[in-house]
């Protein structure tokens, strides 16, 4: 029995970061249901994000045991506040005003199903902006970079100048842990690596 | 007078970095004694060693006046040792058991020179490693990635797959703090920016 590995992520970031670990993969989205109870923590949100976007993709197998699919959802948290997309330049700067000099904390959750298996973990990382100045942050603001990332910038790129320093795995920061999910994978796809 | 902007490293990270703030920089690079007194500490090392490659640039230029010098230099630092570039797959694996499972520091330097000015400063940033089992460390010292890198690995590309979390600035580890030379470079060299 062959095993196909399916990324169930839009995200270019994510796409590219797996790069690194599986040679193969293909990509499907599927809509999953992102409605939270509220007052759900961070790391509770991104893990059931994270299964429910692997399970509408799972759904969608001819031979769901014979494909991996792998979820990933990632949340920006900052006084018990959990950050999305910026839905506009307005909202961009409002969340950009809310990170300059201080630390937040990001969560990624990763979903693996496989048949009726799954794994599900999550990792956190902290970051401390730099103070931005209302030049720095309009700036930033005014270009694309900001609209498809949780918490409204991204900590690679023209982002990485907003940023002092991470206290974690800056990959979890960029949306997938990769040298976690290294680990998790060989154990729970061994066949599709040699060591 | 306009002022041009050389990068004074061989490194294809820094250059890739540096685009993220400077559109527009050349690349010079000029031999530069790298010996140290014994004991030099990591943060001395760093800041002299980059001062030297600048300044080795600089007196090259015809109107010193009008170019702008970066230098930069990385070490890796662990147990009072300073570990620099690997030079055979054996000093690879070494170099790699020292680090396996523990935190280790990394130092950058980095020296701005324009005519007879100069600014010179240093990040540092931990970093920790996963546990490595004998086949990881002996499949990372089989790739071409190590070779060119201070302690034998790179923190980006398939060495990301050895590393659990850093603490201080990524970029630090790579080999160039785009985001503290930006706010440097702003107030050492404004012209070059539009703010």
């Amino acid at each position: 029995m062959s095993l196909a590995p399916i990324l169930a992520s839009r995200s270019p970031r994510r796409q590219e970061l797996l790069t690194t670990i599986l040679p193969e993969f293909s990509i499907q989205v599927s809509a999953a249901d992102e409605t939270l109870p509220a007052g759900t923590p961070p790391d509770e949100a991104v893990r059931l994000l994270a299964l429910r976007k692997a399970s509408a993709v799972l759904a969608l197998q001819p031979a769901p045991g014979e494909a991996l699919v792998i979820g990933s959802d990632t949340v920006v948290s900052i006084d018990g506040r959990i950050l999305g997309k910026p839905h506009s330049q307005e909202e961009c700067l409002e969340m950009l005003q809310l990170l300059s000099g201080r630390r937040h904390t990001v969560y990624t959750g990763v979903a693996l199903l496989r048949g009726d298996r799954q794994r599900v973990f999550h990792e956190a990382a902290g970051v401390e902006f730099w103070p931005l100045s209302p030049r720095e942050a309009g700036w930033y603001a005014s270009t694309p970079e900001p609209y498809d990332k949780a918490g409204g910038y991204g900590v690679q790129g023209l982002g990485s100048l907003l940023v002092k320093g991470i206290e974690g795995d800056y990959f979890t920061v960029m949306g997938l842990p990769v040298s976690r999910l290294w680990r998790e994978l060989r154990s729970f796809a061994p066949e599709l690596f040699s060591f």
